[in-house]
């Protein structure tokens, strides 16, 4: 599914390839909608996922600003984190499970990829200075459950005085009824309040439906206890969205 | 549904009233998800609603040269047309079923407005010369089922020599698999090919669904036939799209 989607986008944004038509002649734009377990939907634009530095939130700017050695950017998408950071002379590798991802990286070309999950990858061998998690990619430490296996995975290949700096999103500053609805609903239910349960839908295509977490720093430090990492720095300049940066214990 | 959507889009584009946020503080673009019966799903940003003449289309802009006399505008949504006419100083009756909408054009300047549909408003006593079905409201023939009730409200309405301009779109260009096989799948059912089941959903909210007509003027020529109407000019300058002119026969 998010292959299609960023597949299209490029095809959009080069003219190059099948760029998806509107009326079976007229080009349109990508979108991606995003469907929530309480039946909220929203969509987001494609395009943001080929965007240059200069249309970037200033959180991922500064993000690559703290990147030092080799690097993996977990969720590299279509690959516009990876291409900046190869374009500053960064050794780079680039994760997604998203084999059309992967082929879209490939062609706007990010040398180095893989198509594996990040406890696959840690059974390789490799070992990296610093994980990235930009686009509010924290999310995919999922929830409770999943995050001390995520954390461990990281660990697993992670080099001396290895960090991850991770973009997250505080979901607690809003009163809009529909959100606070949903985080007590979730609290109810033993989740962390912004526990999202969402799917993709791109045309006729969808996801399963998987969680994606929204937390606020305080419930990330309690996620991170205990997993071999702890919380260095929080950067919260840009509120709602935080960077937060995790240094390997011992 | 719909009035959420042109009131979000006016907030965001005004800075007036409540805009839709993401994250609780950050303004974000208004998108409405088109969702059809087969799992295909759609997104529209809602800024086209607002937009001035010099972003239409250029169908619109030949149909508004079209208009002669009273004008009604059905489905007048944010009430783009309705507002162009007015600075024209042609005398035009916005028409629509959503409250919000209403309400919105009635912010925007819009004078002289009408909740209801063509049914109840045709109970009303008013003449028009022209009525204009733009941004795809050929849709609201619906199929061979409403289509002649629906004609036949505006020919109760319609004043010597008056005429319908009608925008619709051929969908039958297409060789995508996915759209062959629903027009497919609809005939076989009995419904012409274009005849959409659709919902439109936005955030929380969702409408039932409805029939939506998209059809080839050879279609539109048959659905009209009977029914007090007469094609007199497909105008097909941008293909697929199309204007239709409809003359009051007798």
């Amino acid at each position: 599914m998010f292959g299609d989607v960023v597949r299209d986008a490029l095809a959009v944004a080069t003219g190059v390839g099948r760029a998806p038509l509107a009326g079976g002649r007229l080009p349109r734009p990508v979108i991606e909608i995003v469907e929530r377990d309480d039946g909220l939907v929203s969509a987001v634009m494609a395009e943001g996922y080929l965007a240059e530095p200069d249309r970037w939130p200033a959180h991922d700017l500064r993000a690559l600003d703290r990147v030092r050695g080799r690097v993996l950017d977990i969720g590299t998408g279509a690959g516009r984190i990876a291409l900046a950071l190869q374009s500053r002379g960064v050794p780079v590798t680039g994760l997604d499970i998203s084999p059309g991802a992967i082929e879209v990286c490939r062609v706007r070309g990010v040398r180095d990829l893989v198509h594996a999950t990040v406890d696959q990858h840690a059974g390789a061998g490799h070992r990296y200075d610093t994980f990235l998690l930009l686009g509010n990619n924290l999310g995919l430490l999922e929830g409770r459950e999943r995050a001390p296996a995520f954390l461990s995975a990281l660990a697993r290949m992670a080099g001396p005085g290895a960090r991850v700096i991770a973009q997250g999103t505080d979901p607690y500053g809003t009163t809009d009824p529909i959100q606070v609805a949903y985080h007590k609903d979730n609290r109810g239910r033993g989740r962390l309040g912004g526990q999202l349960r969402l799917r993709l839908r791109y045309r006729e295509l969808a996801t399963d439906w998987f969680d994606y977490l929204v937390c606020s720093p305080e419930e990330l430090a309690q996620l991170v206890a205990g997993s071999g990492w702890r919380v260095a720095d929080i950067d919260n300049t840009d509120a709602p969205y935080y960077l937060a940066t995790l240094t390997a214990i011992g």
